[in-house]
């Protein structure tokens, strides 16, 4: 059988990468990008341009959509560009030629403004004793965004739920933690919402290769965190999500390092 | 004191003209327009032009935020520049201008995709006995917007949670149900989400005139229908909401119409 067709928009950022990797030699890969991607068929065009990115998508049978603007600070301009009406171009080339599902790069940002109050305020900042207990966000919670970019990915999930209800395709929205470079929690608030790049790639792969029953669904992607607010459960249940990293494993001089002790 | 102004903009449109009828001799109203409104301190502007109706916001204390694209088979060039941009700039006005509180009209539309599953499918479609019981959807329950009306909806919410954590703005999205020119149910779906123009206008007063602790919230603006799947509890708690008019007064050949029992 001829191995499905996988169009990762945004290929050539910090999960894009992860994600290729994890994929590669699993399914054909195909990049949409602004910047080259060598070593993959890959088409440049800007995703703000519905007839220019239309024909990396013939043939596609899974589309991972990574590609925006990703900084809490962006302004109007470049959110409204390529995260609102990217993402609607995006859905709606995936519409038009046939695609079977979506894997949308959703963000923890849509419900990070919970932060505000007690007790996740507490938590992100690492005030653990401050924080007591706490109920754990799901994927039913109310979103509560923060900044422009996260009122962007709410809007990113809205449209998924919309072409999975009226257009068939199977959309899955993940609501991305924060995923950085050092690939290792670099301030307090990452004990609770850092995600390695391992676990990010992970989850993805298995949403791609989901079976067809899951229409439509929102989970979040952060690893195994002591300190997180953000479900996992749902995400373990429905797709097998099985993180192996834990911020807390990286906390203070303990030398509970993932080397010195072999990370899960 | 001097009375509060009070920004309309969409006034000429069928909710608008039940607002202004409302709030007349209340407030200091204005109209933000794309059409002429006579008899009342009028702006005329494209709401996708904020430089252009960013005068109009000048010294306004509350701004009632109607206009859009209604209807909810609108392609997306109107949705985009009207609902998406449009409402952006509304808020981006509204804030530069120091505007103390935003009532956004959002829609049912945030949540009538859930009509696509039992009870709610038989409940609009008038099929009451199959419906059995259901649980009427509140504020909190997860959206699922119909079209991409209702995906655009769903953003206006989610810059009014922005805009209400971010920039100290008080914003109050109105769910607004069936509202129509014949002002009674016309179809068996208006049995559950029909809302009278003098319930919405009713609910519109109450959040502009509601107490300064009320910084963010959602209400569904219905009238008391007994077949409704929308809460209305909330309101009556928050902001004092209590609908005069009910959809079953209206049914049938039962003589029960509200002129011969007197609507409640």
């Amino acid at each position: 059988m001829a191995r499905a067709t996988v169009l990762v928009t945004g290929m050539s950022g910090l999960i894009g990468g992860a994600v290729r990797k994890r994929l590669a030699g699993k399914y054909e890969l195909r990049a949409l990008n602004r910047r080259p991607v060598d070593g993959v068929a890959s088409w440049r065009a800007d995703i703000a341009d519905l007839d220019a990115i239309q024909p990396a998508f013939a043939g596609v049978d899974v589309v991972v959509h990574l590609a925006a603007i990703a900084q809490g600070g962006a302004g109007w301009d470049d959110v409204l560009r390529h995260n609102v009406i990217g993402t609607y171009n995006v859905f709606e080339a995936s519409r038009r030629a046939g695609v079977r599902r979506i894997v949308y790069a959703s963000s923890g940002a849509t419900v990070s403004g919970w932060e505000r109050e007690a007790p996740y305020a507490a938590l992100v900042a690492g005030r653990y004793d401050e924080a007591g207990a706490w109920v754990r966000l799901t994927h039913e919670s109310p979103t509560r965004p923060s900044a422009l970019y996260g009122c962007s990915k709410v809007w990113g999930e809205a449209l998924a739920r919309h072409y999975a209800d009226a257009h068939g395709l199977s959309a899955i929205c993940l609501r991305i933690g924060a995923v950085n470079a050092e690939d290792r929690p670099t301030t307090p608030r990452h004990f609770s919402v850092w995600c390695s790049q391992r676990d990010v790639a992970h989850l993805v792969e298995r949403c791609v290769a989901a079976p067809e029953r899951v229409r439509f669904d929102i989970f979040y992607a952060v690893s195994d965190n002591r300190w997180s607010y953000r479900d996992l459960e749902h995400a373990r249940a429905v797709v097998g999500f099985e993180p192996e990293d834990r911020a807390e494993d990286y906390r203070g001089g303990s030398g509970r390092g993932p080397k010195a002790t072999g990370a899960r």
